[in-house]
């Protein structure tokens, strides 16, 4: 899959000079939403289906501190699509330097019931098996 | 009016060990929201009632940089409650130092159409103007 | 442990009128930083020592959705504190209802080089310990 | 000067579904970190040449609220280059509209003395004054 790439804010690294860590949750959101909306399933589509998609759970491991003008570029892998939670890996690098691995788990709602991604959509699951 | 004290977080400090200048605005929105909510009139009840309040307008000047752990108070005037655009205005303490003043406007609307203040809710502008 | 609280702010919730996950990464920081700071062992202190306390992993566990204004209590669980790798257990209720749980690890470097808690701080230890 | 653009991220819009009015703030430095860097006095050369750049003021007013996942296409202009207080003016637009205007004032030290930017980075100034 395409790598997302997020250059590291300013306003995003702290008092220690590294990126704070509760930012890297907001990169992993902004390479999934990318990834999906790359796919023809942005976010507005799924409003427009009545989908909604909750974070069940999610956890980081940080390898290496990364700083301001740091370009993060993101691998990402959708699993479990045939669950009613999907998870999605990611592996995130400074040139080719891991900085740091995070997994994060989702469902997806429609009309207040889960359903597996692909049941609910098919062709995204095909494009984003494709794709990895 | 009763000060409104924000202790600085942490993640709200920049590489440069000092509060980042954005955080300010926040501070200035949670001493604005728990002076309404204090007068009895928080977003639950403007959102029954159907008010929205989008910020209009804001201006920030930087006296003193502040730093994580400083306990910042601050001092709130409503300002111009006849007009149907209200303007706080903010001092910003931490200890006996003037660290930062700040004024921002606000539209206040009901079904769409832009209200006074003192219309709209006038039992909440004497709360307001019998404090300061 | 006494229970640290967070209001959830408005700038802290999201385009679905709930608190955005990101945050409560950050509502685990200032828990901790909250414990360490009560029991006399706050950065100053470690700065002072020439500590450091990189956040080497976590992991967080949405159980229910919280919305501006909500009081979140946190319960803080200090963990393997004879280890190179201290955990925090996190658990935050809204109310009765348990909305989150979650887990950081952290190692405690002093001249480069990873300690134990245990040995760095062992008073500290004990005052963690004797709490919970 | 060439234009920045900022994406609106998901975690930048509140529960009003609008980018919270906070982020302007933020997209703001980045526009001026961008022009900066682009000039080649990005913050890494004005840390190395001891330069500190503080943020005196700002003021902000918001004509149209913005929404997750649109491009904000920031217009900058520096001036008053010869004075200690540099002032940069913002213009944003989503398209073709104007959603945003503002300004902010900065002042630049080095050695712990404030300096007009012409005198500092006479370079810089030739730059900054030859692309608008």
């Amino acid at each position: 899959m395409e790598r997302y790439i997020h250059k590291v804010r300013y306003y995003e690294s702290d008092a220690m000079g590294i990126t704070h860590h509760s930012n890297y949750i907001r990169f992993m959101e902004e390479a999934r939403i990318d990834a999906l909306d790359r796919a023809g399933y942005g976010f507005e589509k799924m409003e427009a289906d009545g989908v909604s998609s909750p974070v069940v759970s999610l956890s980081v491991n940080y390898r290496r501190p990364t700083k301001f003008q740091d370009k993060i570029s993101i691998e990402l892998k959708a699993l479990d699509l045939d669950s009613v939670k999907v998870r999605f890996a990611y592996k995130m690098y400074v040139g080719e330097t891991l900085v740091c691995t995070a997994e994060s788990t989702h469902a997806f709602y429609k009309n207040g019931r889960p359903l597996p991604l692909s049941q609910l959509y098919p062709e995204l699951c095909e494009k984003l098996a494709a794709e990895q």
